[in-house]
């Protein structure tokens, strides 16, 4: 299979952090998303909505989003559990990310780091702080009560919360103030398969 | 079970729609979100997150964010396919409307008709429109090609996407440039389980 990714975006490198702990082989297909290999006439054909990443499987079928394709990758593996009501957790996590996580933090850290905080973006990075800080105290609150997002056992939650969470202070978010996600943090980099962003 | 929503929230009405299709017994309990009702202590002790819908099972377990649920709920029903892929698929979809779609057609709709369009969030309620009108034409390319999101049968992807969309109206999206989303949206009411909004 191939994956179209750019390691720099968390959404991109949950897949890669994925394929390394489940040892899935696969193709990376480096996409440049500074300039703008997303938006080609060719792409778009594999992906109208533009977004990566992108799984291609061998039989030429797409996949987007990053949590589908987890999803997808993880089926049968520990790292999705068997029982119901705890594949819905999951689920409600991977929700919560793109929902109320991930337009906070990634997009605060995109402004800082990728675009170097234009002038004209400073109000928007700035107004990002509260919502990023709202979700991370939420994380907080599980993490301090079970040692991955859902019960005992790292799944594919904790992946995708841990994308964009471990580069939070790109984005300007300080989090010494939530220990609970400190050790979380500890934990998954500390798996023996483990690899990093970059 | 009971869930907790307010039926002019298309997330909320979504669960609606499926308890309806599918059959599935509940108590609903109306949350004014204007009015607050998931900021108070007693909610936030349920979702930490501070949002509706949130269904509590019989056992006191609780799960949050709308297509999570819908997951849960329609688990071995016709509305989820058995088939990976396909399920993936509906995963895509479901992903894209939190991501891609929401921010902006239900956004939009609640500044204009919740908010009744205070100028100070006139810019916020423009600025919103092309980003709707991307999601819709995404949504417009796969309706051209297959009768429902993920092929030939409805889905919960299907459930999760009209929430928003038959209302778009109401933000301001003006869906006569999309006929193929037009048809779509008269199969789905047609169902002979079919609830309304209102």
């Amino acid at each position: 299979m191939k994956i179209y990714g750019d390691i720099r975006s968390g959404n991109c490198y949950k897949i890669k952090l994925l394929t390394a702990l489940l040892d899935i082989p696969h193709d990376w297909v480096h996409m440049d998303i500074m300039a703008g290999a997303t938006r080609t006439a060719e792409f778009l054909a594999m992906n109208p909505n533009g977004k990566i990443p992108l799984l291609e499987l061998d039989d030429g079928r797409y996949l987007a989003e990053s949590n589908a394709i987890l999803n997808y990758l993880a089926a049968g593996s520990d790292l999705l559990p068997a029982d119901d009501y705890a594949r819905a957790q999951v689920l409600q996590w991977q929700f919560f990310e793109q929902y109320s996580h991930e337009p906070y933090v990634a997009v605060a850290r995109f402004i800082a780091k990728y675009l170097g905080m234009p002038a004209a973006r400073k109000a928007e990075f700035e107004s990002k702080q509260l919502g990023g800080h709202k979700a991370l105290a939420v994380m907080e609150q599980q993490l301090a009560r079970t040692p991955y997002l859902v019960g005992q056992r790292l799944s594919i939650a904790d992946i995708s919360l841990y994308g964009y969470t471990h580069v939070a202070h790109e984005g300007g978010f300080d989090l010494s103030g939530y220990p609970a996600i400190n050790v979380w943090l500890g934990r998954i980099a500390s798996h023996p398969k483990y690899v990093g962003m970059e």
